[in-house]
């Protein structure tokens, strides 16, 4: 067969099959978000026994993932995660992939999810991962800053509107109710009606439930990257950096002051 | 903090963020092509200690996880590997995620790359995964079943190429030549030169080799969705169908029209 | 001013402003339909007194600019015109602006619009062309024949959709109804009760309307490139071939078959 | 033939046919410039006998469409024109055709078209149109007003270079030699040569040639939008705005402080 196979060679021309490749090149200078989502979590979630509404192990999980991503990708300043979601934030002027859309998705995606596979031990020692999650992607180009910020308030926004939402959801299945039910009783309702519902369930302050629950996380470098300076005055070119989680308001401009440096750099 | 973060809520408007993000859909009534490539996996092959020039359990591992890819997402229709790469074949009138070009790749790269960390250990129970793999991808179009062809054809044909300088390649090295001076050796020989020089070396019939080296592999259903039909004449609906392996040769039209559902369904 | 002027050449990269373009190639191998239509024509057609609801010579305008496309780009081997609207369809294989869709759409939208400008005075005579008449225009790919014979149906039986509501309005509009009332009385009338109506206006066969506003505007060349015989058997290479308008069914197999050159070619 | 038309429609499902079109949304919230060049018009140029190296009545046509431009799509807030190419800034927050960039590239270049034709008797009493001029272009976001400016001054600093050069060949060639003697006699000669060279030939100031030839030209309202405020204070909303042309350095700073309405609208 093979001998057949030799004169097989030369039988297409690679330019013309390559000449159907496309490439999708992300706009200059702007912003890159790369947003990845668990595929089927829903189903994930309960096979593997997640706790409801947050599962503190998996969201460490997703967090550690970030970790690892950000620690991976040099270009990645910042990321913000809930749920199984999570977004990365590229420089600027970054030249990752020559700016190629398909292949930073692809990439990032794959090595979170790699990431997870790999530390899922380390978070649920006891639990067995009993099939492949997976993830999707998609890149989003922000041309300023305050568009970028815009984005993650929209992102933290939603985090709190879903677990208001869930940790009512899920007080009602407690007390009782079917999914359905609760999905019925909570239709409609407004933030005040909510806060009373969870009253009544002995969540007297809605606030006081972990940051990481209410405000989602962000994963970042602690700070700028610095060379260390010995008492002789010489520095050995070492950084003393690590990525850092937190749980915090990143609507407010605070967060971004503390932090000049996380969006300034480009 | 967090009474003023209920402040902030509305501060920004979804519709506006989400105006941002764009879609890249696959042109209909084309086949789709989605290959994915080991990012840096000279260097992974390498700290693994893969065998050169073709590693056994790596490549039954890559296979592993096509068939896994396959059996998972219904409209890949068949798939071809070789080294660290891997080709999967969406039929012409798929729908998957609308055919948007950023979730049909991320998704197929994550779910093959969490297959090959999770399949690991099957293949490699003495080694130890030491760090997080990872691949790209990239979606193709291709308007006609003569074109997809020939992009088949092509990476065929390149699998031959790269085999064969190879294992010419590492039988340079193992008789003591520097990896440098083995490239340098082999520069500018044509095929007849590199089978004289593999006689040398004792490989007398380079087309012996394993046709898997040889050939890749191709990864498909091995026949059409059938319904049973039992003694009586009634069908039970049940489907025996199961994803198989074969390195054959898919360049010439004996393949197709041995396997005529593979390409005829859509 | 200019002294100044000097010291500024060499401010900026041009490779770093031209980084921000990017191209659109549209799919090869596949047929490519450039659309355009007539921008505001609605106003146009009042300003410039066009009878309602076809006006000949502004249809016998529009294709004598279509058949000036046909001739000048030699890529383009057929047109579907009614209307304000006017399709090209390219040939497969068209390398012309290496398919880039931005120059294609514009380069045939302008010479369209320069050619309807120029030809004005050829069909109004007695007509001051009052203003600036512009189109728009959008590149489409159709990966094979039948799909892009599909696209040109559903033009076509737009066209005669459009025709027979059309003559319906002005009928009613010409008795004496407002415009309004004429929309409100057709509003949800099916193709007999319309054949009723125009009976009424003593259109009793509405099929015996001129075919070019039944039945729109084909433009292609009359046949096939061919090189004359001589009696004396040589070939001069000279084509005589010209580009021809017909106003007929495109829908059924026969005209594709008659001219089987057209769609044929690549 | 009518009779069976009838039965043809209902044959296509439009979706379907649709389903082919795709949109090329240009990013939100960035400047889009819009550039149009002349098709072959080496050729028009030569054929229409336009002076060499610069008609001034040429150019000043290809300002009076920009004008119109302008004047017609309000959306653009500056241009800037040389030789047979233009470019159209339209505001970062446009909808114009919901941001499509086919859409907007083909109207802008259709109205251009137009306007040229028509204009040309004003321009060109004594010279016949021989043939149809056209254009193509095409739409490029830069996400900053910075890289907008870039992008000014690249296509400034061009017209400075091809001016400079242009004078310099056709003053060869006017002194006898052929085009391909003074291409060679060019070929890499420096500023100060090709001064050098001028001056030989009689100019002494390259600065004191005309400012439409040395530095292009920039169409744009002369001022921003304004309601008339009337003596006893009332405004009657009237604005009193015209587009007016200047041939002015655009790279330094000045200009812009001098118009800060232009691109500080948005």
């Amino acid at each position: 067969e093979l001998g057949r196979f030799m004169n097989d060679i030369g039988k297409v021309d690679p330019d013309y099959v390559r000449s159907f490749q496309f490439v999708n090149r992300l706009l200059p200078s702007t912003w890159i978000v790369i947003r990845i989502d668990g595929c089927n979590f829903h189903s994930f979630s309960e096979d593997h026994e997640f706790v409801k509404p947050n599962d503190e192990q998996a969201l460490n999980l997703m967090n550690s993932c970030a970790v690892a991503v950000i620690t991976e990708f040099q270009d990645v300043v910042f990321s913000y995660g809930v749920s199984d979601e999570y977004s990365f934030v590229l420089k600027k002027d970054s030249q990752f992939y020559q700016r190629r859309a398909s292949d930073i998705v692809s990439v990032i995606v794959s090595f979170f999810t790699s990431t997870y596979v790999m530390k899922w031990k380390d978070f649920f020692p006891q639990k067995e991962l009993k099939y492949t999650p997976s993830f999707d992607g998609r890149a989003v180009c922000y041309p300023s800053t305050q568009i970028l910020q815009d984005y993650l308030t929209w992102r933290q926004v939603d985090c709190h509107i879903n677990n208001q939402y869930n940790t009512c959801f899920w007080e009602l299945v407690k007390s009782g109710k079917s999914k359905r039910e609760a999905q019925k009783f909570l239709k409609g309702t407004q933030t005040l009606e909510k806060m009373e519902l969870l009253k009544k369930f002995g969540i007297n302050d809605y606030n006081s439930l972990p940051a990481m629950f209410l405000l989602g996380s962000s994963a970042f470098w602690d700070k700028e990257e610095t060379s260390l300076l010995h008492e002789n005055g010489a520095s050995d070119g070492n950084c003393e950096r690590k990525v850092i989680i937190e749980h915090c308001n990143i609507i407010e401009p605070d967060f971004w002051n503390a932090h000049p440096y996380i969006l300034g750099g480009s």
